[in-house]
């Protein structure tokens, strides 16, 4: 189960193991930085680049992805969106399933409600998974946070799909 | 020269040769579609699989990418932002120049003000490349013309950088 939280300058990554009955454990967690002096193009191939030797390595079943708005900051949503759609067909094009969850969902999932703050999370997402160490920067526990939200939602989806299937 | 007019439904092509003296000849124009019924994911993924084997077969020393811009149908402008960046990132990362210009500037470029509508931008992109039948779906010409603006622009981006290297 991996978590990616989008983004051109820093793209958070969190590798989770867990399951029912089980406490989840990180496996990896940190972030992909790009250089903000390169050019765009330059930036998104080489995030391209390491998302994709990031999956090859980590073979997660599924991805999680922090889905995209435009109602706050227009101005790094582009990049964000660049860098969601590579995150998307990367995961894809690796045969993972690929969810897409609101950051209200990922903070009712990890924190009890929508409306958690980011330190909140962190602090959940560090408690959820035994670490100690605060999780810097941001980005990573927000993408631990993708990751232990499609863990909360797997189930129920699986189970929806099992009932579907009758 | 290769110009691409981004979207997740319909992909503008449109590559074109051409240089100071000599008319602009059309090599390749057309769109590359996803069908809309299918998951997003699975979407740019294909469109980066065929983005990936077009750059490959053309082999263009420069792409021209439309910019993206949030002003305007926020509802659509995720998905094209996604696929912008698939193909800033593919074309960086073929080695080929990249570039990227507004809407206003290719209407200024081919259909000499950047108030043209998409009728006239087509009828200029048509003329400008000997072609008789009309350039459908209008992305195909938004891509073409992606590519002769980056063609008007490229010779006096060349002096700059020469009188930069001075």
């Amino acid at each position: 189960m991996l978590g990616i939280d989008p983004g051109l300058s820093r793209c958070g990554y969190g590798a989770v193991e867990g399951g029912p009955g089980r406490r989840s454990r990180a496996v990896a967690v940190g972030v992909l930085r790009t250089p903000p002096s390169a050019p765009v193009p330059a930036r998104l191939a080489e995030l391209q680049h390491e998302l994709r030797a990031l999956i090859a390595e980590l073979r997660p079943d599924a991805v999680a992805v922090e889905r995209v708005f435009f109602q706050s900051n227009v101005r790094t949503a582009i990049g964000v969106a660049q860098a969601s759609g590579l995150a998307l067909a990367e995961a894809s094009a690796a045969g993972a399933v690929v969810a897409e969850y609101s950051p209200n969902q990922v903070k009712e999932a990890v924190a009890g409600w929508g409306g958690a703050s980011k330190e909140e999370v962190e602090r959940m997402v560090r408690a959820l998974l035994g670490i100690e160490a605060p999780l810097r920067p941001v980005d990573a526990a927000d993408a631990a946070a993708l990751a232990l939200c499609h863990l909360a939602h797997a189930p129920r989806l699986a189970q929806l799909t099992r009932a579907g299937a009758r």
